[in-house]
C-alpha cells in the first residue's frame, strides 16, 4: 500500500513537498497554524518554477488540512517541517501521530534534532531529510518555489534492516512525486555537509544584511564565507566524517550560480521571528567541541546572532 | 611664548579640545569644512558636561575660523582631528602649516598614522594624542561633550631631546586648558591600549546595531567584546609592548560604568559615511601579522565591516 504522509508545518518548505506528494497521489495531511482558516477556505497556493502545485479547497482527499496536532491523523511518514525553534510542542503527541511501522522524517536544518526526536517517539524510526530548496512564503497560504528542491535521506539507526527498507520506500515515493532524492549512508556526515552551506550563509546574511550573491561578489564577504565553510569542513573531519576533496569550492561555485537568495534565518530575522541559532550553530559547535575541535569563527558568528536576537528582535 | 594651535577638523573631537584651548587663552585656529559658513556667522556651540565652551562669532581673536587648509595660518601645534579616512588631503600642504620648531599632534584613532604623517612633514616632530572622549556632533557647529576628555601624549621619535621638551610644553598647555593629560613613553604601546577599546566596541556596535552598554549587558556580547579585547592585548604583547595584568578587566569595568555610547564608527555608519576600518582594523592587524600574530577575531570583524561599507553604505 502507498505510504501516507503528514506535513507538520505547512510553510515554505512543508507546503512545497506536501503539494508534490499530494499531486503524485499520496495521502497527504497538512498541519497549519496561523494560515489554517485562510487555507481551509481558499486552498493552498504553491507556485513552483516547475509549474503550479496549488491545492484548491475541497480537492485534498485523500488528505486534508488540519488546525492542530491533536486532530492530525496518524500517518506512515510524519514530516517535521516547522522551525526547529518550535519543536517543543511536538514532544507530547508526536509518537501518536506515527502509524505502526512508520517513521518521523526530520526536514529541518541543523544538527542533533533526529537524536532528540528519537527520544520522544521510541521505538519508531527517525530519518533525516536534508532539503536543498529555495522556497519562500510570500503571503497567507501562498508559497513561491524559486530553485532546487532535492532531499538527501539518511537514517539515524543504520543497523536496522526494517529502517533501511522503509527509507527506500520513502525514496521511491519522493521519486514518484518528482522530488530529486537519494540515500546517504551516514546521517551525521550529510548534516555536516548541509551545515557547510547553512553556517556561513544563514548567519552572514543576517549580520551583514546581504543576499548570498552580495556576499559571494564581495571580496571580504567571500573571505568570510570561505573561512566559515572550511571551518565546518574541518569540524566534520574532526567528528569522523571527512569532507571530500574540492567540496568547499564546489559549494561556493554552486552558491555563486544560485538565484540571489535570502536564507531562512535572514527571513526570520526580517520578520522579527526567532532564529534557528541553536540547531544551526550551537549544536554543531558543541558536537565539534566534544571531538576536540574549536569552531572559532562559527562561535563568533553565533554570539553575534545571539546579540541580534536579544537586542534587536527582543526575542 | 605661549604655543599656538590649529584644529584641523572641527568636529566632535576637534571642536571640544579647540574650545578648551581657546578659552584658556591660547591662539587657536579652527579649520572647518561643511559647517564653515554656519559657524562663521553663528559661532561654535560646544556644550560640555563641565560647562559651556561655546565660541561666539567675532570672539575668537587671537585665532579664527578657516574654510580651507591653504589659508590656515602656520601654528606651533597642528592638531589632526579629521577622520583618518580623509587624511590624503593633508599631504601636500601640511608641512607648510607647522611653524619652525613646531609639530603635528595626531588626535586620531588607529595605528600607524603618525609614521605616515611623519613622511609628509619631515623633519617636523610628530606626536600622537590618544583621546578618551565621549563627544558627539549633534548639528551644524554644535557639539555635545558627554563624558571623559583626557589625552595621553606620546612622541613618535623618542630619542630627540627637543621633541621631548616640546611635548612637555604641550602637556602643560593642555593642563592649563583643563584637559586631563599625561605623557606615555611608548607611542605604539599607547596606541595598542587605545585599540583594546576601539577594536571591540567600534566594530561590534556597527555590526550588532547596539550601544556599548547593550553589548556589555548581553552575555554573548560581553563574550565577543572580551575575546576581541584579549586578542588586541595578545597582539600588543606579540609586538613587544606587553599589556599590564588586569588591564582587560579594568577596561571592561570602565565600559560598563560609562554612559551608554555609540562609538564614532557607529555614528559614521549611521550617517552613511566611510568608516575608519583601515586605521582601526587593517593597520593593527597587519602590524600584528608582521610580528607573527594572527588577529583572527579582528580579521573576521574587519571583513564584516568591509562588506557593510560596500554593500550597505555603497562607500
Amino acid at each position: 500500500m502507498a505510504l501516507s504522509f503528514s506535513i507538520v508545518g505547512t510553510g515554505a518548505l512543508g507546503a512545497y513537498y506536501g503539494a508534490r506528494l499530494h499531486h503524485a497521489g499520496f495521502e497527504t495531511h497538512f498541519l497549519l497554524h496561523s494560515d489554517y482558516a485562510y487555507v481551509k477556505e481558499k486552498g493552498l497556493r504553491v507556485e513552483s518554477i516547475h509549474g503550479d502545485l496549488s491545492i484548491a479547497n475541497g480537492s485534498t482527499a485523500p488528505g486534508n488540512f488540519w488546525a492542530n496536532l491533536a486532530e492530525l491523523p496518524a500517518c506512515d511518514v510524519v514530516c517535521i517541517c516547522v522551525k526547529s525553534t518550535n519543536n517543543a510542542f511536538l514532544r507530547e503527541l508526536l509518537a501518536s501521530k506515527i502509524k505502526p511501522g512508520g517513521c518521523v522524517l526530520v526536514l529541518q536544518n541543523g544538527m542533533g534534532i533526529e537524536e532528540e526526536i528519537a527520544e520522544w517517539v521510541k521505538p519508531a524510526y527517525v530519518f533525516g531529510g536534508l532539503c536543498f530548496l529555495c522556497s519562500n512564503k510570500v503571503g497567507p497560504g501562498h508559497i513561491q518555489h524559486l530553485d532546487y528542491g532535492g532531499i538527501r535521506l539518511a537514517s539515524l539507526a543504520t543497523n536496522s534492516p526494517q529502517a533501511i527498507s522503509l527509507l527506500e520506500e520513502i525514496r521511491q515515493a519522493l521519486v514518484t512525486a518528482k522530488i530529486e532524492t537519494g540515500i546517504d549512508k551516514n546521517l551525521a556526515q550529510a548534516r555536516w555537509q548541509k551545515l557547510m552551506w547553512n553556517m556561513p550563509f544563514n548567519g552572514l546574511c543576517v549580520v551583514l544584511q546581504c543576499s548570498t550573491l552580495q556576499i559571494m561578489n564581495n571580496p571580504a564577504g567571500l573571505r568570510l564565507a570561505t573561512q566559515i565553510m572550511e571551518e565546518v569542513a574541518a569540524a566534520s573531519t574532526a567528528c569522523g566524517t571527512p569532507v571530500p576533496q574540492g567540496f568547499v569550492q564546489k559549494m561556493l561555485d554552486n552558491t555563486r550560480r544560485m538565484t540571489p537568495y535570502l536564507p531562512s534565518m535572514r527571513l526570520d530575522f526580517d520578520r522579527k521571528q526567532a532564529m534557528e541559532i541553536d540547531a544551526i550553530y550551537s549544536r554543531p559547535i558543541a558536537r565539534a567541541a566534544e571531538h576536540g575541535y574549536d569552531m572559532l569563527h562559527s562561535r563568533m558568528l553565533r554570539d553575534q546572532l545571539l546579540v541580534l536576537q536579544k537586542e534587536v528582535l527582543h526575542a
